[in-house]
């Protein structure tokens, strides 16, 4: 098991990586503020491990209550959140009570909301079963609902204060979750770490392949990166932005082709290369840089290229997303592989450009 | 005009209280990210106010869009609160937006929510336009709305950039709502000062009577009260508690009658016996300071008895009150009038003697 410690001053939290974690309950029990959790996972997860979750708690003498969703980002809405609530005042909980998020990113998205608002605020653990959770969702305290007008876009930071990342759970996910996972492995090493980008590029075909070793190093290196960058810009008023590299043309892809027909990985993948096309046509990296990207995502098994929305629909999807300030679009760009920064001038040509050439003629 | 800054490290903010603050709009100017805000009014008070702060705004070349939600406790729910964010996307608001709150104290819970949780949090300021508002939920950050099973159950601690308090708004608040707000004034001097409640026993014809000198006193020492011990204890892990007196039975009647029956205020009056009466017959205070109390209250018209429901009923309804830990009631009672404090481990059947004593035998 490796740890790392996610420095925010008083809510810093401990991240564990490992085999066999999530029955690992005495890593949290010191943690909680009383022996009673309400455990949240959906109609997938919880036939698998929601069981051996409730019979670790119990032996651990904590009192563990479930409620499970429906699985999916169209159900990462109020109504499946109100579920949440229910269940914790149909069973008294308080504020003392500690949420589980046992799932993927939507689980621990939505869990994490639910931790934010109930009672204004009780605290949560992550015990992600995807590899994005776990190299995602899991670290910066983001979270969050979708809005019929755009993705997370009600939401609040809130803190777990422990993650348990449990590689055992990735037995049973799927391939094609497996690699919008590494995605983002591909996107920590894109902006900020030249090394493991290339550590990446040797190493894609053991983590396709699920090798524990490689898996392990790889969501350590992204969770430090992810955990670095955050503990700088808690808040994201800055810095923080870089790791939206390949969301704004993601978000738009996975609006416009409708949440749930493109995982979000597979979006940021497409995204990355369209990203890393607009800072080569903006002169920042050159062709050699670009064409690294474009095809690590590929061998990843990640869509290297956009569905066909048209430029002028792409410019309204963009143009809601929430990183946007007064109405100018922001993207991340790439000034070197390993070096990314934010830019909200960009060139309507050139995007119009980029969107024309990174994108499938045909839906 | 009298301005108090509560002082909460980088979150402190100032609240202005006189006269025509409303229009004053050169006091935020310098506080907005952005020349663009959203004004959240409902069907009562939007009429009366919404077109001269829209206009004030203008003078001031802010462009200031507006949502006019339904008025009322019952409103206070998701479904309302998603016209703001309807409102918000709608109008591609982003972060930098500020949201203003021209309402009572539903408002002012509903868009301090809707600012919390809207792209994870943007700014916003209340405008209150109720005495009850002015005096308790512009100060402290409490923001949320209900759920059918316990009021403010879902919410968050945001705190506004600046509060405009108008008591040029009183000039249309029915005498009911004037009363209500009186109750959380009587509240801040049993807590915290016993010479404000005595000032409060000379003066209570005065605030009847809407003095604009008196009131604006009775705001002030109020407002000074709330956020020092605000201040002391932001997210209301002690100290800040005895801000709750009278809340416990409060909420339950209000609950137990069905939220909106009772106003807030009224409902924290008859609390505040109660509260009073426990007080007494746990020995803390003698029977001329219970009778201080309901006599105050009783001289501000508000109701100094609770309605019947029965004592399993309030047990079952206090028992859900999220200011409970582990399955215990928590009560705010007094040692001396000024001099609250938080007890958690009242017996049953003093409970019983007091409810059945502090209640109308007849609904």
């Amino acid at each position: 098991m490796q740890t790392i410690r996610v420095a925010l001053d008083e809510r810093s939290y401990p991240i564990h990586i490992g085999a066999g974690l999530i029955e690992r309950i005495d890593l949290l029990a010191p943690l909680l503020p009383q022996r009673r959790v309400m455990i949240v996972s959906n109609t997938v997860v919880a036939p698998l491990y929601l069981d051996r979750v409730v019979r670790a708690f119990e032996r651990a003498g904590i009192e563990a209550l479930s409620v499970v969703l429906p699985d999916g980002e169209d159900h990462k809405d109020w109504p499946t959140l109100n579920l949440i609530f229910d269940a914790l005042l149909r069973h008294r909980c308080d504020r003392k009570t500690t949420l589980i998020a046992l799932g993927g990113g939507v689980i621990g998205d939505i869990t994490g909301f639910a931790a934010a608002a109930f009672m204004r605020g009780v605290p949560f653990v992550q015990m992600p079963t995807t590899l994005l959770a776990q190299v995602d969702s899991s670290v910066g305290g983001k979270t969050g609902i979708n809005h019929p007008l755009g993705k997370n876009m009600i939401g609040a930071f809130h803190q777990p204060i422990a993650v348990l990342a449990d590689i055992d759970t990735f037995s049973t996910l799927p391939d094609r979750e497996l690699k919008a996972g590494i995605a983002e492995i591909i996107k920590h090493g894109a902006i900020r770490d030249a090394d493991y980008f290339q550590w990446l590029e040797a190493n894609i075909e053991r983590l396709l392949a699920r090798d524990a070793e490689a898996l392990i190093h790889a969501i350590k290196r992204s969770v430090e990166i992810k955990a670095e960058v955050v503990a700088l810009d808690e808040r994201e008023s800055g810095l923080r932005a870089v790791l939206n590299f390949g969301h704004t043309f993601g978000h738009a892809i996975e609006a416009g082709l409708g949440f749930g027909t493109w995982l979000h990985g597979e979006a940021v993948g497409a995204g990355m290369v369209m990203a890393a096309d607009l800072s080569r046509r903006l002169g920042l990296i050159d062709a050699a840089a670009r064409e690294r990207v474009r095809e690590l995502i590929a061998r990843a098994g990640l869509p290297a290229a956009g569905p066909a929305l048209g430029f002028e629909r792409y410019l309204e999807l963009m143009s809601v997303d929430k990183k946007n300030e007064s109405g100018r679009l922001r993207f991340v760009l790439l000034r070197a592989i390993g070096d990314a920064f934010v830019h909200d001038s960009v060139d309507r040509d050139a995007l119009r450009a980029i969107v024309d050439a990174c994108t499938n003629s045909v839906n």
